[in-house]
């Protein structure tokens, strides 16, 4: 009998938003995967730190932070290759995933690698867009509004062409994307209303109106901007 | 001091899906409040049921199936007035949510009375989006892919244009639209690849192709469609 693979979201931070289900399979198994830095500390497994168990075995995959597409590549199938030979000796996987690991996640790379091969379970977590919108105490959509999230790193002209049909948007991995989205959302006339926010549910957590959003924002932040009619049908 | 009201999501239906502190404060809670119907059991109410303390004070909030727009305004109000009075008290009261209380949730109908005159946090929760990929296993966006989140309650002009432009779509609320719905995909040519998810999380959790979807859709069942090159920038 081959382990399972769990692909766990632990949430946006704060431990305390990770599901009770995530909680139990951390601090039950003998085996958890998670990305990291080439040098420091996880940000999945600084989320999940107090349900990790001291014998629990541990594989990190650093990524530098600096790569084109194939050492990342490879950096995945050595890192898939480890797994499968815990997964072939008949122990489970726990991968942690920031967030969601279907909403942007990494745990894609482990995914697409093992999944014909050994079974898979999916924990879904909170992902960062809700907690955003909690941090920011602003609705995300409602009633039947569209939500279109939109990742910064998308060219100016498919972000204008989303960005004016009047949906609410989650303009998401801002970065040093945000004095750019700035000036498209104000040329749009959707600056007003926008709310930046970073680190959510974290103790570092930022929430601002757009226009005083820190120059510097970090790459996990988000851009929140509500539909332009959102309760039309309330 | 006045208490503060929770809007606490309390996810998509397993209990094992509510986060550590979702069960934390439903457990301490002198006062709860949620959605239900008519007649019958809240689905929030049973997704905490094994939080839920014997001495908890407890306020359905009671919506008949088929109203228009003024009496649910009018139940909210009443809803509202019911909680202020804990509130003013000086009791904190915790709504349940399912999903999550900002993404599509009737949270929003407290939120919006209450918010000026009392202290509000906000609870994320896993909605019910990141489940139903979970469920179906089936990355919802991925890199640089954008995601539109469209209600099919919308008209068919308005679904045609934005299912039209790319980008991975979680289709909500699919309900009675649901042959709608895949015939709108099918001229477009996004049927192929499309899931079909109800329950998720949940005993009865369905996840078919599409095109074998049943034709009784519940209303709380989704359509999740790969965007058209999902992992063009991998």
């Amino acid at each position: 009998m081959t382990g399972t693979l769990y692909g766990v979201g632990v949430g946006p931070g704060d431990p305390d938003l990770m599901t009770v289900l995530a909680d139990r399979l951390i601090r039950n198994a003998r085996v958890i995967a998670y990305p990291a830095p080439e040098n420091g500390a996880s940000f999945a497994r600084s989320i999940a730190r107090n349900s990790i168990q001291p014998e629990t075995v541990e594989i990190p995959i650093r990524i530098p932070m600096q790569v084109d597409r194939f050492p990342v590549q490879e950096i995945y199938d050595e890192a898939s290759q480890k797994v499968s030979e815990h997964l072939l000796q008949g122990d489970d996987v726990v991968a942690l995933c920031q967030g969601d690991p279907f909403f942007y996640g990494s745990f894609m790379y482990l995914f697409e690698r093992l999944k014909d091969r050994f079974s898979v379970r999916l924990v879904p977590g909170v992902s960062s867009m809700t907690a955003c919108a909690a941090a920011a105490l602003r609705p995300l959509c409602a009633q039947s509004e569209s939500l279109f999230v939109l990742p910064a790193t998308l060219a100016d002209a498919e972000l204008s062409d989303r960005m004016s049909r009047g949906g609410a948007l989650a303009i998401v991995k801002v970065g040093r994307h945000l004095p750019r989205i700035r000036e498209l959302l104000r040329r749009l006339g959707r600056e007003s209303g926008a709310v930046f926010v970073a680190h959510a549910s974290l103790p570092g957590q930022t929430v601002a109106p757009l226009a005083d959003a820190p120059e510097a924002a970090p790459y996990f932040s988000m851009i929140l901007v509500p539909g332009i009619d959102p309760y039309a049908a309330s």
